[in-house]
């Protein structure tokens, strides 16, 4: 008999894994608080549930992926004792600190837990460029392998149930900042009458090419050597950030989202280190304030 | 004779667009406020002038990269007369409204001033990934095409002397924010003991495929249809921007830089927009706060 592998949560990201392991043959099971979401999976050799109990009954391993960390307690919960010895791997969006809540819990009623976090949309779930970062327990990483790689590239993290969402959500922080600023650009050129399409043609490849600029900046980050040759000044930033600013503002365009950076490079300056290079940033973005 | 490009302002970039010009065997003369910047641009060909006036005998274009459109008006003001019937291209940084306010400078005597604005490090100069802006008038633009393909794409803007400046401006708020916003995660996972470098070998190559996503941001911007399918809705942003900034506080990381654009997702859905695209904080960052 071949083990099924239980899908909980069938929003647009759980479908696309559900999906995917379908695609591959592996008999699953789904299961969505709205049952309309899981028929298009059934029509695809799903086995669909009724109920969350119904979908935990086999041996298989659980693949969790709900709105947020609360949903996660709220749908296991009522199953604890039924979980034990079993493995959840829980793709749900999470902090650190609530994956690691999440494996306290799992460990007090005998669950394995795995934490996941997905690094695409669910368009790229299956292709090459999705990856998903993992960490808990190394032999349930190892022992899902196949699974996982067939959702994208497979990273593990280690024990701490907590680096995998760690790492997933320091990355998407310069996704976020990067859409903000673009959108921030396009306001710019938009005041002048230029279509947000032809900006994104030249800002596309030019930010593209700038994330070559990313190891520079960690190397120096790294070494703490932020009065090496070759590093863009504090000061020269500061220049350049307050005439965008000043640019932006006789555009009519909002600052909020670029202010706070030119008030970090001031905060840089004021404590002595003008002449030093912009990768300094870290240094008052690490304390908290 | 030949004439000759005069270069005012040798800084790191000034000092590159002339060597540039010089390994293409035209005939160059060079100033600098500080003599000894000179010096290796001497030894490479370049006519070495002592002072400014020195540097604007000939009857060829003057180029200028100097620290900021004050220091445009500090170098050429003694000298506006002689320039009369002359071409000024100036690529010092500016704002579009400086630099229209230079071009009325240089109109009321006679000067024939060109705008330009420099996409690229000075180490980019004259390799094909750099790209120069210009605006002003087109016949000075395309009399000096040759000059300026020396040192990378050649892009022009149009009449207007602040379009250069403009399109250069919007497309450096995405790159800034993008450094601030690694710098940001960096922090985050830097208090976990992984280092920068780590860090920017996954980072890199991930903002550079989520460039790919600004041209559908741009469309339904475009489009001002933001309740168009295959959107990720504010909602959605704003549990994700919200986790961000407390996985962020958890590591002891400041989130100034980050939170702003959370700030601007929940005035987008408290106007009761939350099902709507992302691509909504552009209608937030449009209007002057």
């Amino acid at each position: 008999m071949t083990t099924r592998t239980t899908f909980l949560g069938l929003g647009a990201m759980g479908s696309a894994l559900a999906a995917a392991a379908l695609d591959a043959g592996r008999p699953s099971v789904v299961w969505n608080r709205t049952p309309g979401r899981a028929r298009a999976l059934g029509e695809r050799g799903a086995t669909v549930a009724e109920t969350a109990d119904k979908a935990i009954t086999d041996d298989g391993v659980i693949v969790v992926c709900l709105f947020d960390h609360q949903s996660v307690r709220a749908v296991l919960d009522p199953f604890a004792a039924d979980l034990a010895g079993r493995t959840v791997i829980n793709l749900t969006t999470t902090t650190p600190n609530q994956a690691r809540g999440l494996a306290t819990w799992a460990a007090e009623h005998g669950i394995t837990y795995l934490d996941g976090a997905i690094m695409a949309v669910p368009e790229m779930i299956g292709h090459p460029d999705a990856a998903v970062f993992y960490s808990g327990p190394e032999a349930a990483f190892e022992e899902n392998r196949e699974l996982f790689d067939l959702w994208g590239r497979s990273d593990y993290f280690g024990a701490d149930p907590g680096m995998a969402s760690l790492r997933d959500m320091a990355m998407l922080v310069g996704m976020y900042t990067m859409f903000a600023g673009f959108l921030h650009g396009a306001a710019m050129v938009g005041a002048a009458g230029v279509s947000a399409a032809e900006f994104a043609r030249r800002q596309t490849p030019f930010l593209a090419a700038m994330t070559g600029q990313l190891a520079g900046l960690a190397a120096t980050v790294d070494a703490e050597d932020y009065g090496g040759a070759g590093q863009q000044s504090l000061e020269f930033t500061e220049a350049a950030l307050a005439s965008l600013v000043t640019a932006s503002l006789d555009q009519g365009v909002n600052v909020e989202v670029l202010r706070p950076v030119l008030d970090v490079v001031r905060r840089q300056i004021a404590a002595g280190y003008g002449g030093q290079g912009t990768a300094r940033i870290f240094e008052e973005l690490r304390k908290s304030r």
